[in-house]
C-alpha cells in the first residue's frame, strides 16, 4: 500500500499526558499549552477526561480548559468519559466527540475501570444515548489493543469482536492503544491487516507508546499499512504506569518531523511546535523525552567551532 | 529485498559513548562493561581510540582496556585510530581491526581532524601498510555519511568517491556514520542503493544516532535495504556534540529487542544485556536514554494491581 498524502496527527498530551502528573498543572497552563499547539497548526485533540475529581484530580477543571480552548476552524475537540455521568459532563462542555474506552483484554480492562469488557460495552449504550441527544459526536479508545501488561499477547480477534460492538452502537472510529508500550511491526501489521479485512469501513487511528523505544518504528509500520491517523503527545508528554522512568507516548514533533522528512502533509509548523514543547517542558519542570525538541529539524545549521580559526571538535565524531 | 535472517550489532559504546564523558572513567570499569556484554553474547566492539591523550584524556587507557578484555572465539576488537602514532599504538595492543575515519563532509573532517578529506585519504596509506605489517585488519568510518550539521545535505555520489578511495587502500568494510542525527528514511534508502549500485562488493554498516528520535526507524529501513551490521551504544551512551540533552547512538538493548522481535538472530541474550545496561548507567551516574533497559521485554508480566482484590489501575489508560 502506498503512503497517504497526508496525515493527522491528534494530540494527546493534555490528557495522556497531564494526567500523569501527581502535581496539579495550573489550568491556565493547560489551556496555554493546546492553544499554542492550535496555532503550531495542530487541530484535533484529546483535550481532557471527564472523570471523577476524587479518581484523578489532575483532571478535575475538564470543563475549564475546554472552554478556555480557542475555537478555530477545523478544530476537533474530544474527551475521554468513563461513563454516563462523565458523558453528561461532557456533552455540556461542547466537545466535537467524547472517546469511550474498553481494554481488548479482559484484566486490564477490570484493572483500569472494574469491569469486565462486556460490562464496558453494555454502559457505553447510556454514553451513546446522551451523546446523541447532545449532537456529540462517539469515538472510541482499545488500550493493550497490541499487547496486556497481565495476560501477554493479544489475539487480533478480540480486539475485532470488541470494534463488531463498538459499531453496533454506531462508531465507527477508533483508537487502537498502545498501553505499555507492546507493540513491534510484526504485531502491528497482523492486527491492522486482520481489522482492515473484517472492518474495512472502520477509521483507524494508532496509539503508540514508546515504552520500548520502538514507538516511532510502530508508527512507520502502521502508515505502510494505510493508516493515517496517529495519536502523539508534544514534547513526549507522559509515561508508563509500570514501569517508571519509561517513556509514555510518542513524540509529536518527533512524529511530526518524520512526516514531514516522508514527505507527507501534517499541516503543522514544526518550528512552533518545538516553540511549544519546551513550554511543556517549562510547564512540566522537568526534562521530558522529545528529541527533536533540543536538536531542531534536520538542516539546521550549525556555526564552524571557532569560525576562521577552525578549533577542533572536542571528539573524533562518527 | 529481504530481511536478513541474521544480523550483527557492533557495540561502539566503548568508545563514541564513553568519550562523551568529561569525567575519568576507571579502566576496569570499562573492561568491566565490554566483559559484561560480552557475557551478554555481544562479539564485535569498537573498544577505544588510539587518539592523542591530551586531546581526549577519556581514551588515554585505550592500550589497558584492549589488554583487559576477555578472549573468546568469534571476538572482533576494533578501535579508531586517526594517524601513524595510533596506528602504532593499536598494532602493539592486539586488534582484530584498527578504524581510519574520514567524513563525508569537508567541514567537518577539518573540524574533526584539521585535514581535508584529501589528506585524511591521504594519511590512511601510512595507517593501512603499519595495520598490513602487523596483520591487523582495516575498516573505515566515515561521519557525516547522511548529513553534515555544517553544510546539510551530502551528495551520495561524495560518499561513493570516498568509498573508491578507500578501496584502493584495500578497505572493504565500511561504516556510513549519522553523527548529528540526520539520517531520515529516505536518505537512507537514497544512499544505500546508490552504494549498492556502485560498491555492491563493499560490506556496509550503518551507524545511527536517535538525535531526532528516529534512529531506530532509519535501522529498520536500512534493514530492509538489505544492510545486516548495525552499530550502537548500550544503554544509549553517548550524546551529540551540537545538542544539549539530544541523544548520541541508537541504543544496543532497544535495537536488539526490535531485531529479535522482527525474528531476526543477534546471538545475545537480552536480559543478560539489560543487567549490563544497568550497570554501564550505574557506571555514568545518571539516567541513559535506553528503554528496555526501563521497560523489560515485550512479554515481561506484570501482577495485577491489589491481586484477587483488584486495586485499580492510578489512570485510565490508553
Amino acid at each position: 500500500m502506498k503512503n497517504p498524502p497526508s496525515v493527522s496527527v491528534i494530540e494527546v498530551g493534555p490528557r495522556d499526558g497531564f494526567q500523569m502528573e501527581t502535581e496539579f498543572i495550573p489550568t491556565d497552563r493547560k489551556i496555554e499549552i493546546v492553544n499554542g499547539l492550535i496555532e503550531a497548526g495542530l487541530r484535533h485533540f484529546e483535550v481532557t477526561s471527564f472523570v471523577s475529581p476524587k479518581a484523578i484530580p489532575q483532571m478535575r477543571d475538564a470543563e475549564r480548559v475546554v472552554a478556555g480552548v480557542k475555537r478555530v476552524p477545523g478544530l476537533y475537540l474530544t474527551a475521554l468519559v468513563p461513563n454516563p455521568r462523565g458523558a453528561e459532563a461532557a456533552a455540556r462542555a461542547g466537545l466535537d466527540a467524547m472517546v469511550v474506552f474498553v481494554s481488548a483484554s479482559e484484566s486490564h480492562n477490570r484493572a483500569n475501570v472494574r469491569r469486565t469488557v462486556s460490562e464496558s460495552l453494555e454502559g457505553f449504550k447510556e454514553v451513546a444515548r446522551i451523546a446523541s441527544e447532545a449532537g456529540t459526536g462517539l469515538r472510541a479508545a482499545i488500550p493493550t489493543s497490541f499487547g496486556c501488561p497481565f495476560e501477554g499477547n493479544v489475539d487480533p480477534v478480540a480486539v475485532g469482536r470488541i470494534i463488531a460492538r463498538l459499531r453496533d452502537l454506531g462508531i465507527d472510529s477508533i483508537s487502537l492503544g498502545d498501553t505499555t508500550g507492546m507493540a513491534t511491526p510484526p504485531v502491528v501489521e497482523r492486527l491492522i491487516r486482520h481489522l482492515g479485512e473484517e472492518h474495512p469501513e472502520v477509521e483507524l487511528a494508532v496509539h503508540f507508546h514508546n515504552t520500548r523505544g520502538i514507538g516511532l518504528v510502530n508508527a512507520y509500520t502502521a502508515l505502510g499499512l494505510g493508516v493515517s491517523k496517529f495519536e502523539s503527545s508534544v514534547a513526549g508528554l507522559g509515561g508508563c504506569p509500570f514501569s517508571p522512568g519509561a517513556s509514555g507516548n510518542i513524540t509529536t514533533e518527533d512524529l511530526v518531523y518524520l512526516f514531514h522528512e516522508l514527505g507527507l502533509e501534517t499541516g503543522v509548523d514544526l518550528e512552533r511546535l518545538i516553540d511549544v514543547a519546551h513550554r511543556a517542558e517549562e510547564v512540566i519542570g522537568r526534562t521530558l523525552p522529545g528529541q527533536v525538541m533540543k536538536s531542531g529539524p534536520r538542516l539546521k545549521r550549525f556555526p564552524l567551532p571557532g569560525g576562521k580559526t577552525q578549533k577542533r571538535l572536542a571528539h573524533p565524531a562518527s
